[in-house]
């Protein structure tokens, strides 16, 4: 029997499962039409229900960002996974190994180091463990800085034994996807000419799904927010602001003066994310309201521009700025459709740190 | 058997608990010589075991901001809690009964509406639901606004059969310390000409800790992050970085060129928060490193200034700028003496969000 949405305790996430659907069919549906592979990455929903669903509509395999994460939709049936991270210690490679030994398996590298571990820990492994080289094409974070190093280091993967090159990776900058293009296409005539063709080029991110096509050199896209899609997605154009499938249900607890509310959703439930944007959020219904400031469980909301004001014991949602981290805050959520719940699940992949 | 700090996966939370004891007791040394009662806030911690510890030293209770964490802690066996939330929803209020039947508790209220609520769930309850009225004494968020208003408050609470009047309750604005004494002071003197003077004046918050005894009118006084301190704490002098109980144990995990390190601790790891202040927390070692960026699990850290570099695979702690978010990210702790974990524990009251 399915439970109102009125029934339940604030604050807590509600996903729209027709509109997550609707956002994950919409994305295939592109990729199947201009011959694009999604590997979706999970850490958004960190959920295996998701994931499980984004394969059934045709995805090649998922992407996990932690080793946790992984093992977590491992144990969930998920038989494909792309672990894009330097993994690094003993004991984070003894279970990388044990990980490889039950799905198909892909990681990176962007140092001898870290290649040197891969190779330590399977230097015994009947299965050689893929590895692909990360790239930096403008994001600033990890990744080689020329494609020539990827060279290098393609070479190196090659001649270790248990490890076998797979390509390589790149996360672009959001916006700055014609730089990657450029990146990778130079890296894949300088590998190929080097004699290590990679069978492998993955790049994505949710700002550029729409113009994953024209990254002709990739074989594959992981993209991540697009399930739910939130405020920062919506200002760059992936979708519309009734796209977005998940918002945090909060209570307005106090009215302290005419120009304020405080709701029980504070940075414990949507982050301090501000990704260059003003205010912590959107107060969907009262498009004037500025979430002007977090404590831990305190929203606080300016109201000075809104001529609707809403009142206390008002349940209100709120768009995050960022959703996958909010997801990450949560130990479960609550599917609905048509405003019941269907279903509440566990936030399985959730807090996995390491 | 105790295990050392580099058998440890990263990244983790370290907490050094002779630096944590120290502290405490210094806090509560401070308060028996100024005649101030602690009621330490158990957002920072979550952990049972240093509630426990907190009222052992002297701690006259302990305060949660969420009915979660205080169901938690009521579990624990603590048996004096503060909770000074406005609590709305017919389900909280069947909590709230629920727990007041167990330990001794106090709530608070800003409204009317607030009021009424805890009027009707406590109206047939033998034991009456003591209720604070909370004050916006500078800070900005929840609080009646004028000392009129509390006793306007005041007055309804005492006329509620089930409810009976506690006091008054306000979180200042850091360095606001001395407008929130003289509105408490205006705002005792106005309950007491009405007859209601207030059994308790709870204030509170870590920032101007060492000038609790500066506060008459105050009763009680509630510092949660003094526990452990953090960089903000660090830059508003309340100890010094040595002092500090708490880091993240991380792995550089990339060192994509001269000035850049990747660390495995990003904003799942450390929040987004930065307090007003540069760069995302502290690396310790390395003082002349920013922590300039972070994504959910990279940490981007600008080592152009730093004379000294860290390679790829060292380990090093990092000093958040707002512990409280931070633990609340980690399902555990790893709690360490002399460098040896003495024990790990499970953050019993983290993601309580409702």
């Amino acid at each position: 029997m399915s439970q109102s949405i009125d029934a339940l305790e604030t604050p807590c996430i509600i996903v729209d499962l027709d509109k997550a659907e609707a956002n994950l069919k919409r994305a295939q549906d592109y990729a199947d039409a201009n011959g694009v592979h999604l590997r979706p990455h999970i850490k958004t929903h960190k959920l295996p229900s998701f994931a499980r669903r984004q394969v059934e509509l045709g995805a090649i395999g998922i992407t996990c960002q932690k080793l946790g994460e992984a093992e977590v939709m491992a144990d969930a049936g998920i038989e494909d996974i792309f672990l894009p991270y330097n993994l690094i210690g003993v004991e984070k490679l003894h279970r990388l190994r044990r990980l490889a030994e039950r799905v198909k398996l892909a990681v990176t590298a962007d140092s001898a180091f870290v290649i040197d571990g891969y190779g330590r820990a399977f230097a015994d492994s009947s299965l050689p463990l893929v590895v692909l080289v990360e790239c930096d094409t403008g994001m600033g974070r990890a990744g080689v800085q020329t494609p020539e190093e990827a060279v290098t280091l393609a070479r190196r993967i090659d001649a270790t034994p248990g490890l076998t090159f797979g390509g390589i990776m790149t996360y672009p900058a959001t916006g700055k996807a014609a730089e990657a293009r450029i990146w990778l296409d130079t890296a894949v005539a300088a590998l190929t000419a080097a004699g290590l063709p990679p069978r492998i080029v993955s790049t994505g991110g949710t700002p550029d799904l729409w113009h994953a096509h024209e990254t002709a050199a990739a074989t594959e896209y992981r993209p991540g927010t697009y399930i739910y899609l939130d405020r920062f997605q919506v200002e760059k154009g992936v979708g519309t602001i009734d796209d977005c499938a998940l918002t945090v249900l909060t209570t307005v607890v106090s009215r302290p003066n005419d120009n304020r509310a405080i709701v029980d959703a504070g940075s414990k439930s949507l982050t301090s994310d501000l990704l260059g944007m003003s205010g912590y959020g959107q107060l969907l219904g009262y498009p004037e309201a500025v979430i002007a400031g977090l404590s831990e469980e305190h929203g606080t909301i300016d109201l000075s521009a809104s001529k609707e004001k809403p009142a206390i014991g008002e349940r209100v949602h709120i768009l995050p700025n960022h959703v996958c981290p909010v997801v990450n805050l949560f130990d479960r959520v609550h599917l609905v459709s048509k405003g019941r719940v269907v279903r509440t699940e566990v936030v399985a992949a959730r807090g996995r740190v390491d």
